[in-house]
Parts: structure tokens; sequence; C-alpha cells
């Protein structure tokens, strides 16, 4: 059973439509997209209308069942390697995106029939969405006795059910605590440029009735020193071989202030979020976003109307990486859904193998 | 000679008003203030329509000359002490207010006659802004030798002429760089949750031709990990006798990080924001502002209105300490009036004895 919410899911299909609630709405609108084609799909990755590791995955994992179903017969193997291409580079750093492309091609190259490669195509995307959430709620589990009984959790971004099949990944425990019983109180920093602490994971911990509140960024380090936090449990969205991790921007700003504090900093992933092939943290793409990001934010005004606006005098320029990287040397744990996998090149290996993941 | 700007003071006074350029609308609006007394010029304070340590201790003398105007003769020295406690409420941490208001008090003990007394204390209220400007611009030429000349430097809040008359503290040396044509550049990091960073100090830059780039507070870490920042310099609401230095919120997280990296993490301050009479980080009163600074921000629309948006969903509570303390330890100098002083509690003692304050 997942915990309480307004809405079942944030992204599925209804037969070749990809429906997802469009998350650069929220928390002030609730609209759902429908995307008609996989390039629609794609761009909807691409505009961060669907965002989080898993979350990207599956809608790549439903653009290409999308493709599969539109590609012509004639010229229809080549038309699924380029829409597995584009598709793929619509998030650089994100590993579950081209994860579940190579899944879905890998299971339509099981035949040579394109009727039966389309009918793969689309068991395997939705295969991928419940894997994601069998793993998430084994995430939960393999977390929750990590937390602690008497301070607060710190977590970044939005890593629960928006941004991961139904649990979420960081948030996964903490539904899961909250959902026995257990009293667990969470620290959600605001997570600028995007703001997703601020307007994804409060308002889903708000529905959950999970004690939390909002700092910025900056006064993460206040309250570390303070010794109001306990654990930091973050996502991730790409873990090279060797344990460095790409997530969130200001991911390893916390994670250095986490070890200077002796504070427990867990990474929870599933082994989807892993990528073998990718030797260390050097070898992971950054992905630079728009200037815009930083310039301007929105928001609802006090009469109820979402606007954008511009923070900055005009003129003024920003950088944008949306990721950084945290060097396995700064993590305690990464919590899978094997259990808790520490941050060397052979647990990570032995536990990729153990998940058929290479 | 001041650098080039658009408005040649942040604060100043006209007989008995107090005009201040109103620091919550810039840089979108720049609106002078006109307050006529210091009831007035208090809540300007406390309401950070004026704000930076030194700007904050101008307007604390300028109030209490106000104060010494208005008081009625038969009532006058009572008057004056209820005054000085108001004011000095206005803003907990920043050292330089009770500084200033104590410094116009001394001033106008030197006499009994109340038409003498008021005459000292417009006299001394102005010479604290002449002073502080003085010691603004040797900030200036104290770090200048500090600056990097391969990489930029990181700078947090805003701490130009806005903030501390004329040069301001840790942009003081980067304005004389620039005016020797030295060239620097500079990354400004946004300073949530008001955003000083993003409004003000890239505003500062920009008047002033300096190459400048504005970046999440997310960001400072991942860009010290890639080897672009040559040194942090901040400035400081109180420092500790021992060194121990409170500053606008995330300035701790930046310390931390740079010590991470072996970054020098300066602190550029004059002899008035040192307290020899707190004897550690630990006594540095911390204030804890409004949650809507977290929940809301304001901005412009393209169509040119300036609005105020909320971020969040609606019922999220957010906490908002608007300082943290840096140890002492993180700390590679102080940039004073006197040159570069080590950030231990005889050296400081030291310091602040030749200039006369203590």
């Amino acid at each position: 059973m997942s915990p309480a919410r307004t809405i079942a899911r944030a992204l599925w299909m209804e037969g070749e439509t990809v429906c997802l609630l469009d998350q650069r709405a929220l928390p002030h609108e609730q609209t759902v997209l429908r995307l008609r084609t996989y390039e629609e799909t794609t761009q909807a990755i691409r505009d961060m209308a669907v965002r989080g590791a898993g979350a990207i995955g599956i809608a790549g994992g439903f653009a290409m069942a999308q493709a599969a179903r539109a590609a012509p017969p004639a010229t229809f193997w080549p038309a699924l390697d380029r829409a597995a291409a584009v598709i793929t580079a619509a998030r650089p750093t994100a590993k579950n995106l081209s994860y579940a492309v190579e899944r879905v091609l890998t299971a339509m190259r099981t035949t040579s029939d394109v009727a039966a490669a389309r009918h793969h195509a689309v068991a395997e995307a939705h295969a991928i969405y419940d894997d994601d959430a069998r793993m998430a709620k084994a995430i939960g589990q393999a977390g929750l006795s990590l937390l602690p009984s008497d301070k607060a959790v710190l977590t970044h971004c939005n890593t629960g059910w928006l941004a991961f099949a139904d649990w979420g990944t960081a948030l996964a425990p903490i539904y899961l605590a909250h959902q026995q019983g257990q009293s667990v109180a969470v620290y959600v920093t605001e997570t600028r440029p995007r703001g997703q602490g601020a307007k994804l994971t409060t308002w889903e911990l708000q529905q959950a009735n999970i004690p939390h509140v909002l700092i910025a960024d900056t006064a993460a380090g206040y309250y570390m020193a303070k010794g109001d936090i306990g654990m930091v449990i973050v996502g991730a969205d790409r873990i090279a071989a060797n344990g460095d991790t790409a997530n969130k921007i200001g991911t390893y700003t916390l994670a250095t202030l986490a070890t200077a504090h002796g504070i427990p900093f867990y990474v929870a992933a599933p082994s989807s979020t892993f990528d073998a092939a990718c030797p260390s943290g050097a070898q992971i793409p950054i992905e630079e976003r728009s200037e815009h990001e930083v310039l301007e934010v929105s928001g609802v005004t006090t009469a109820g109307a979402v606007v954008r606006v511009r923070l900055t005098a005009e003129g003024i320029h920003a950088k944008n990486p949306a990721f950084d990287v945290t060097p396995a040397a700064l993590i305690t744990r990464f919590v899978t859904e094997a259990g808790l996998i520490a941050p060397t090149r052979e647990a990570i290996a032995q536990f990729l193998e153990r998940a058929g993941r290479r």
C-alpha cells in the first residue's frame, strides 16, 4: 500500500497517451499533461514537466513505447534507434533515463516481428514502473532503521512519489516510518534554483501529514551545527562504479557539511541509478540549464495568480549547473533495494551483479 | 574617490530627516525613504529598508541624532536612554548598531547642556559615517593584494556601498582593484532567503562594470570543486573576542566548503564590528526572522510590475535564522582598516587596543 495522497500516480499511460502531473505547475496548480507522441513526452522530460531520477526513467520507457507504436513497419528499427537517442539526450545526467530506454529496446529485440516488438515495448515500459515501485518500497524498508528517533532528517530536492514510482527513494523510509506510527521530522531544503524542496517535497509531506519544516539552502549548516539534524538522506541521478554520486546541485555541499559535523549522509537509490560503465564522478556529464532558472522564479500572488518574476536587475547573468558530484568518501552508505551498500567499488560491483545489472 | 555609481550614498541626513535608499525595493525601484523621527528610522532598520552592518550602524547613529533633537529638555536624558534601547533592539545581531548608538550617547554625555548635547549627537552621527567610509577604503587597500589573478572571488550577501559607507567591506578590495585597472571576476551567491546577492550585489557590480556572475547558493561547492574560486570574502555582523564571526546565514556553509577545498576564507570588517565583550560565537544572539522571507519572494513581472509571490503550497511553515556563526578556525584572516588580523584572541585584542576600542 502506498502512502496517502491526492493523486495515485505522477505518470501513467492511457493507450498511446502518456499522462503526467505537470510538476512545473505544482504546488499551485494540479495539471495533467496528455502527451500523444514520443516527441511530446521527450519535450516534457527536457522541460522538467516530469523530473526525478525514477520518474524520468519511467517517462523515457513510456516514450519508447509511444515510438514503437508509431514507427512505420518499413523503417521500424532505425526509427526506434533514432527515438532512443533523442529520448536519452533529453536529460544527460539521469542514469535511469538511458537505463529505461535500453531496457525497452532490449525487450523489443527479443523478436523481429514488429507487432510483437510493439507489444514488448509497452509491456516492458509498464514493467519498469512496477519494478521501480517495488524497489522504492524495498529502499524504504532498508532505510527504516537508520532514521534518528530524537533528531530530524534533512533532505534535499524532491525524492518522493513525484520523483520515483509510488514511494520515492530518499522519502521512502520516511513514508514507511510514518505509516508504521514511528515519529519522524523532516527539514526540507528549498533546493534553489528550481525549488523542488519548497514546491514539491513540502507539498508531499503536507499531504501525508508528516511533520516538516522548510529551510533556505543557506541554513542547512546552521541547523547541523545546532544539533538539530540526525541524518541526511538524498536521492541520486547517477552513481558511478566507484560510488561517486551525481545528484541535484547542492547535494555536495550538504555532504561536505554532514561530514564536518559527523552526521551520517545516505544516498537512497535503486540499482537502476548505478552506472557500472562510468568509472568515477569525473566522467558523469553535468547538465547546465538555462540561466533563467536562477534569475526568475514562479509563485502565486495573494490574488491567486501564478506568475513568474525576475529576482535581479535587468541584464544580470547567472550560471546554472543542475547537478554536482559527491565523492564516495563523503557517503556513509547507499540505501538500495538490496539493503545498505558501502560506497566502495567492490561492494557496488557485487550489488549490481546480484541485481543482474552487469 | 568612490567607485562610479548612480546614487552617491545609500543614506544621509537632511536637517532632522534621515533619507535612505529603500533596499527592499532594489533593484527594481529606486525609492528614497524620508524618515522624520527616530521611531520611523528604527522601523526602517527593523524592516530592513536599510541593511548591512555599517549602514545599520550609521542609521542607528542618525536615529540617535533625531532622538536628541526631538527629546524635550525636561526629560532629555531618560528619553535618550529609552531611544538608545529601542534603536539597539531593532536588529539584535549587528554589532555596529549598538556601537553607533553607544558612540553617539558617549559624545553627548561630554556635556550636560541640552543644546550642546544635541549638537554633539548630530556631529557624532556624521562622524560615524565619515569614519566608516575611511575604514572601508582602508579595508579595500588591505585586501587588494589578496585577490587572485587567475581565479574568481566568491562573495555572499551584499557588502558594497549599500551595506557599508561608500566602499563597503568585502566588496571594497574588489572596487579598488577594478578602479586601479586590476582584473577581477566575482561569483555572487544569491543569498536566500532575502536574496541580497541576487538583488543588490549584482546590481552594484553591474553599475561599476565589474565582471560578475550570479549562482544559486547550492552551486558554491560545485564551483569550488571545479577550481573556479581562488578566494572567498564576506562581511560580518559581529565578531566575538575569539574571532568567531556572525554573518548572513550561509556564511558558515561557505567557510566549511572553503576549508574543505583549501581556499582562503576572509572576513572583511572594521574594528566597529568587533565585540570585545562577547567571548565567543556561542554568546552572539542570532536573530530569527519571519518565515515569510523564506516562503515568499518579490520580483518584477515581464510587464514591469513588482509583485510578491508565495513559492510553496498554502500552509507550509519555514524556519528563518538570519545569521550563522563561523568558528574562528575556519577564517584565514580578518581584513580590517589596520590590515590583516589573525583570527586569534590575542591578535584581535591587540588590534582593538590599537583602534582604541577597549
